[in-house]
């Protein structure tokens, strides 16, 4: 599927580029949580993290470390978040996958999460079934 | 440095194991968000993400690409989110590398964000010299 992110691996929308590997490109947000939020993005097009390939999925684990050294050299960030986002209930905007890496120095700035855990019930089963669908 | 996560790790402490290969564990949360709330973790004992070696980097991709299609399979859930915090202001509780995958069915379970995008300026100047950095 055509998407913004697509048109920018082809080249036909500009971006603040930061890395470009054969499976990878990188890039500045243009609507930063915070000074340094940046984008990594597989050039398969797909949609969603599962779908990926194991040379993307490789790739952008490799590439995620790498830029996020250097975020935080640039910015002089302290901590970040790295989030990505699967289907419209879950944020994702743009159809393609992306990683976001959102460099913080505060509480109040970068990522803003509500974290309300429960309690783990059937765990036993649960994982069983997990382990047994990989 | 010890955690709770090298623990378990070296099976000193129990977990809802979901996967293992060489270089990864993955269990259920025991503080879920929502059902299937998964940890994936490195078995190399760093606290942050721009520490890990090529060989785990790649590794954790691809087995997050694994374990997020079979929670979906599992519990039915269409969206997911993929979260890694680095540092105590990006919310890390335990200070060894670990990736949530999230799944949520609905806006109101799973991870909850407040989104508050700024525009980008300086981009041009910036993405250079976070490319030089890498």
């Amino acid at each position: 599927m055509q998407t913004i992110f697509s048109k920018i691996i082809e080249g036909d929308i500009p971006c603040h580029k930061v890395y470009e590997d054969e499976h990878v490109l990188a890039f500045l947000d243009v609507s930063p949580l915070s000074n340094g939020h940046t984008l990594v993005i597989p050039k398969q097009c797909v949609a969603s993290l599962h779908e990926l390939s194991d040379d993307s999925a490789a790739a952008l684990g490799i590439a995620l470390v790498k830029i996020s050294k250097a975020i935080l050299k640039v910015t002089g960030a302290t901590a970040y978040n790295v989030l990505q986002n699967n289907g419209k209930i879950a944020h994702q905007a743009v159809f393609h996958v992306h990683f976001h890496i959102i460099p913080t120095n505060t509480m109040d700035d970068g990522l803003v999460m509500d974290w309300s855990p429960k309690e783990l019930s059937g765990g036993e089963k649960l994982a069983k079934e997990i382990q047994e669908a990989i």
